[in-house]
């Protein structure tokens, strides 16, 4: 029962604050003799990584992960796992906590400040400590472990909605994903987004959004019921990432405005056997992969870290307006991006590995 | 990590399928002294129990629950909790396992035939067996022992939306939910509703629906970062629920349309401590609740069980065409209300005791 | 983190008091498609039951199970699993009730009364309540379960020693184990243990014993390090039984004494591959199975129920003598050695599922 | 379920190599606003530290820790913690690799070697690589934190036996554990062991020792039934430390050997509430502390690296005879005694914690 560990059997466990010396997390459960490298968690951190366009946070962070453990360096200088835990760390280098002064005891609406202090009686208030979402870069990480365990898998993600603007499905397009700062699959919306969220950039704001994972390649039988369902973990992956108040898999919340017959998934045999016509269930059924893309989105509130004045309270109970004048994301969304797809990574090597020790071998 | 228990120090484990013998759950964590009793535990079995109305399943089970283990009954004829294992046991009495003797080899679209057959090799396919909305009365009854551990906690569920018809929030009233057949707050939509799942009863087919339920009372403080985020765990328990398909905490996905000064939850200093001017977090900042009332909802898909025939296959791969003619809830959303209360109760009852684990004796 | 489960994957929970209607155990995590039977799970049962000979205690129980859940019923009449859990039951027949009313709030020495009482105010105090070896029923029949999850693994128990008298290892045969009252594999011993036994419970008076479990077939590469080590799983299993003191795997408190050339088990290669030259580390080493037979012991203290009075106080403070007049085992060592067996089994298949979890699959 | 975590509320996860970049741990469930500081920590590291003596390991590791997170510097410089995880770390200084480059392939009878790459198929040989006890530094260091947790229990440990010499029980001092290389409470005996170690070192063998933990000031009401037994997590924990073959509470294997009568622990009552005559039980009944102090021992073997040859083979299959020319140390047992103290410090801070989320408020 760790606070701060997510997984089963592919399991990892996070540590570190936003301005301490450093933060990182420890992957256990990992299969031996796997090929992995720091360059290669390196590429999806740097995904993730603030600072690489105007439209997210200055803050400069190399973001520069250190395998510690867990690894057997081969001759050719590639790393194999060995099966023991991999400790990964990414030593912080720019902290400013002086920037933070000011706030250490004033409750920031929509943070975790007030909620922290109600919990602990102490916090560390310098960049959000450990609510920061500078945690994720050690999900980050997890994932990239993640996806080598399930080699088969390809996971993507893309922004498909950013405040009240979605994307339009019909110019859906995984290529467009990378070659705008967005994340976002439709290039048409991208250029859209990109003058909004300027707007919203300029005026000291910030916007919400809806980030959607596909993985595909993930074969029928993974999951369990009733309470180790693969949607079930896929949603307490989400809803663990900061700022998410949502989740849906499938057509989600669309299911609850139809009709059976509109609902179900008609069935028939292809070639290579079942062949779904649809997939309104999001490939899992009762709980398990039907075979089909595993989707599942997620919506992120705009962050609470804002220019305009909000009302709120200081420790001590007195009354004060509270704005925001740090380094912050006016769409804390795009950056959730890799974050998502690291999550469903997890979820799925950590199915994939249970699956396995809940069948035994007469099934294989 | 057990596949049918729920729950880390507040646990539940369920067993059961939907025509074998009988089914249970064993409450694990419960602490002692508390004043329980067979009756109470039924009276929220009765407002899942089918057969209640004509717009939910026909089957008639009578649900009674008998504890067996993990009360010490006083001398007036009371029940106190001991601190054991809690197990109650509902005996299966209108199994009827013929009605489903046709489909022992049909895949069902939308239900989980396919899938676990694909997972296991092997289906108890009577009645849906372990993937039955059965098992939930388990839930219930486990729920109900979660109540006692939290008294000052108030949770209540509510149907506000079925189909496409939100009911009206100027009209919510929690008086409202018991007096009509859907756990309707809204008396105007009721009786809308009543008319509309009639027509949609009678086609054979089936509708979607939400599911709010919001606990009051729930003080400040309870959850934890990062992975045992009180929100995330709400979200498991909703999404391990039969047929759901998305999970919002708060203003869930709205928060992805608005700007960060429309979503803070400003606060004010009241006579009784900080006063929240809005609840948008929906009572939880950073996974840790914040005093304020705790809402969630949870989106639920047209039952599959439906008289219109829908291609599937069988599992020799053969194509068919399949419908339902068993007894079935034209909208499993409404029976869902009283399931998504004793999770909700078995969430906080857990982070309930949690949070003392979490904090020892110098924050009391 | 239950306080009433055991394990990981194969994973059993357990309920119910001595006194009260029933007890039982939920097995989850059990592979599907593997055949069993009430029969063969009450076949191990038996060896556990109460009134078997004199030297236990007299309760008539016929500790008669049902299954309840967990598998279904094919045309021939056997049972197959189904990978959901199952649930079985044992009621209550024999309890007497009224034997127990005069210690109700008297503190047994050496019982649990004093700690429940301490840690939860409240107790079942008919038979033990909760703290009766009753429970162990619950687990003989999970451990019958898992030794269908490990057919090729030969699990066996044997007592070896009764007070301070040891079994003749030159006499230890397998053969004899069932052909006494005491479980005991050297037939000479088994004859004076008779003699010193009736002694022992005429005078009513108790003794300790050691059990030793042996498992053969167990592959090597089960296990992992370094807190999921198998040695360390049988220490916790072991110790998890009523009245259980001391656990040693392979040579023991022996290995204490000896020097590191006489506690090596060298290694030579055989026809089917590598040949231990002796087996002083029973089996595991670094916490991983090495092919070897899995061989561990357990020290059972003497019942503390005798009729001899000893000193003791009351829950009120008062000081009183204490005797049992009840029904009670003179050696309570030997029902241990199916409950050994059982967790054995329990562990080895859990260990079994968990390494097919841990590996992946390029390494089988 | 981790393989390198152990806990439940208070949970720590070690990671790291005999020759790897680094080893540490990560505390998950640290109470907030404790104080600490690396100093703190550090003096219990160098307790168990290399190269203390001639009697232990001449490996030259400073084993200096830096505490990475979880802590608020507060202004006079003290460390407080905040309820977020606590990372540790140690660099690895002194790792001479191409000492262990002949054995790569062998397998040291009595190492892990065999059954790792059995399980495995890949192994960092370097130093015994995971399975090295240089994996205990990072108990210590979390046992220095959990130490914090409990501060009204004081935890000590002591060498009881080495090799076949046990203390005399009439000459036990704690105060003179710290005045010799063995951590030995027998002045007398102190003096023999170092003659005795001195010869077996110089011959280059090895032996094995007894371990004895004893935790004054538990109160009564710690650990749980069935399967949370206190008892059965301090076996746990034991045997989770390298070499160790067999764990004892309270009389342990005595308690097998005698009568009921001998083995109660009487009780009176004193001036501050019930006083036990004796302490066969080790402070534990049913599984839950009894108030008085808890007791255990462990046994753990001979170093199995000694410099007379032994017969093995490689992991070719060849048959070869295997010596260690290494820095070893001949009674590695004397090592184990912070080791043990950390465990069951870890074991008790946790059962605490868990204790205080099994009762709830009532019975406080």
């Amino acid at each position: 029962m760790s606070q701060n560990s997510f997984g089963q059997l592919f399991r990892f466990t996070t540590w570190g604050e936003s301005h301490g010396r450093a933060l990182g997390c420890v992957v256990d459960g990992c299969p031996p003799n796997l090929e992995i490298s720091e360059a290669e968690v390196q590429s999806y951190l740097d995904k993730r990584k603030p600072g690489q366009s105007k439209f997210t946070t200055q803050r400069k962070e190399a973001d520069a992960v250190q395998i510690l453990s867990g690894v057997m360096p081969q001759d050719d200088g590639t790393l194999l796992t060995t099966g023991t835990p991999i400790s990964m760390m990414i030593e912080n280098t720019d902290q400013r906590s002086k920037d933070y002064s000011d706030i250490a005891r004033r409750y920031r609406p929509g943070h975790a400040d007030f909620s922290y202090d109600a919990k602990y009686g102490i916090r560390d208030y310098r960049g959000g400590g450990r609510s920061s979402a500078r945690e994720t870069a050690a999900r980050v990480a997890a994932g990239a472990i993640a996806r080598k365990v399930i080699p088969g898998v390809s996971i993507r993600g893309a922004l498909v909605q950013m405040g009240p603007h979605k994307v339009n499905r019909d110019r859906f397009d995984w290529n467009s994903v990378n070659q705008n700062p967005f994340f976002c699959p439709d290039p048409v919306a991208a250029e859209q987004w990109a003058e909004e969220l300027n707007r919203i950039r300029k005026a000291g704001s910030s916007v919400g959004a809806v980030i959607e994972v596909v993985a595909e390649g993930v074969p029928a039988g993974w999951g369990a019921p009733v309470y180790s369902k693969l949607d079930q973990d896929i949603a307490s992956a989400f809803m663990s990432i900061n700022a998410v108040k949502g989740v849906e898999i499938g057509n989600g919340f669309e299911a609850a405005e139809i009709t059976g017959e509109d609902n179900a998934d008609q069935i028939r045999m292809g070639n290579e056997g079942p062949r779904f016509l649809s997939n309104k269930a999001g490939g899992i059924l009762g709980g398990i992969s039907s075979g089909q893309p595993v989707v599942a989105r997620f919506a992120v509130k705009p962050t609470s870290s804002i220019l305009t004045p909000r009302q709120s309270i200081t420790a001590d109970g007195d009354e004060v307006d509270v704005m925001t004048k740090g380094r912050h994301d006016p769409c804390v969304g795009i950056r959730a991006v890799p974050i998502g797809e690291a999550m469903m990574a997890c979820v799925l090597a950590d199915h994939y590995l249970r699956h396995r020790g809940q069948i035994g071998e007469r099934n294989i």
